[in-house]
């Protein structure tokens, strides 16, 4: 973990800080950009699934991180930078002067991680998801209420999207996730793995407070809006949210974590810590 | 409701569109900014507890907004651009082509608000809680739920600020609400009204299903990070939400549409829409 004194924002070394911007959405491969003090407490964490490669501090936190630094492999650099520079490199004010690079770990597969989970198992899945905001927001609260995974098809946003990433605060980078496919293949996985999925819609056939969860219990969310597609809600058991007549709508997130409660309730504390 | 078309950026008929902006998070005394199409349905409809004073709307969004411009008053004033005008007028890219200016009704009063509300109803009690999606959400939780109000704190943000308005899909201009004084006057108006408080706390005494509420229930939230003050988690029934270990903190938008699912289940469809 050695400490680099930065001073030149064009330094070759800090290249893969440029061009981080606030609207930052294009994915980078293997690489992903993580920002703020917990978020880079768990990327160095036990919990972690990734792994660092770099960091960049603000010279004034760094004595505040020490023990996040400490954790930062003997041979993972750690820039430090002035406060001008760091804006200089990053081209927006840092997100209170911490920013890392991890290196995802290599993708899961849903139909291997659904057999891998205990028999009596809540997951997440997301269909058609692509705001940051409601993904890293679905991502925080299946941490905290304990859920074992969470699936996403290929048209939800990549939980590690930077922004994804900071919404989750860092959940995104402990929580196992699957993405790409069509919703249907994501059902198929469930379906096979013996989940019974939840599809949560305004539309749903029964209210969540009547619903006693299967022991392999799966939350399906679609996006706001176009909701779930039919062919999903008829395969699936269809639950809804009972709601004031006129606002008939949640957010996606906030929807996750009220099922996550209702299924979960009086659990979650018994629900294990993620590897 | 007459058309007005504008084809000059400086006619000085819209300047109160001038100097919208994306961060624009002051305020504007007596006025507020609404956008989009959902947020001027509300703001033109039955329910809303403020006044519309103009509205400045795309030349490609009049037919289909056919519905809400009708309901727009006669004298209002309602501006039709084309789209190049509209973003020079505004600054930015408008959301989905509609804007509006609408006039706050007068500010209400916590004790006179609480003292007119049924025997059973539920309120939620907001104390420095400055983020404006935040608030937002919590506005849109009430209103799903079909809360009677919601008192906010000197420290919290306006409800009626755009961002606000915008992510509460316009609950904030149809849900009763009260602003100003500190988190104690807050606690003592409840107390006065016979309203139980249950504080939302991850240090809470309680977990959240073991509560059976009052018949007047308020649900007391603080902003992430610094939470409620000791002193009023001292007075009030405080209430935990059980969480895994190490992720023990929820967005508080989020807390409030849990708790409020967990105090109102099954009897939202009940609660009466806003007048």
């Amino acid at each position: 973990m050695p400490l680099i004194a930065i001073s030149d924002p064009d330094d070759p070394r800090i290249a893969a800080y440029h061009a981080v911007r606030e609207r930052d959405v294009v994915g980078r491969g293997e690489r992903f950009v993580a920002e703020g003090e917990v978020v880079l407490r768990l990327l160095v964490g036990d919990a972690s699934r990734h792994a660092i490669e770099s960091a960049l501090i603000a010279e004034t936190r760094v004595e505040a991180l020490a023990a996040e630094l400490a954790r930062v492999p003997p041979e993972t650099p750690v820039y430090v930078a002035g406060q001008t520079v760091m804006d200089a490199i990053v081209g927006f004010q840092i997100h209170r002067g911490v920013l890392a690079i991890g290196r995802r770990a290599p993708a899961l597969n849903s139909v291997s991680l659904l057999a891998r989970l205990p028999q009596t198992a809540v997951v997440v899945a997301l269909v058609g998801v692509s705001n940051h905001d409601n993904v890293g927001g679905v991502f925080r609260n299946a941490a905290a209420f304990g859920a074992d995974a969470v699936l996403l098809d290929g048209s939800s946003c990549d939980p590690l999207y930077r922004k994804a990433i900071r919404v989750s605060v860092g959940a995104s980078l402990v929580m196992p996730f699957t993405r790409g496919g069509s919703g249907e293949a994501l059902v198929d996985a469930l379906d096979a793995a013996g989940f019974e999925t939840l599809a949560l819609s305004p539309a749903g056939d029964r209210t969540l407070e009547t619903v006693t969860p299967a022991a392999r219990a799966a939350l399906l969310l679609g996006a706001e809006g176009p909701g779930l597609p039919a062919a999903l809600m008829a395969r699936t058991r269809t639950v809804s949210i009972a709601m004031a007549p006129g606002f008939d709508s949640l957010n996606v997130a906030t929807t996750s974590g009220i099922a996550l409660y209702a299924v979960t309730r009086g659990k979650a504390p018994k629900f294990r810590t993620r590897r």
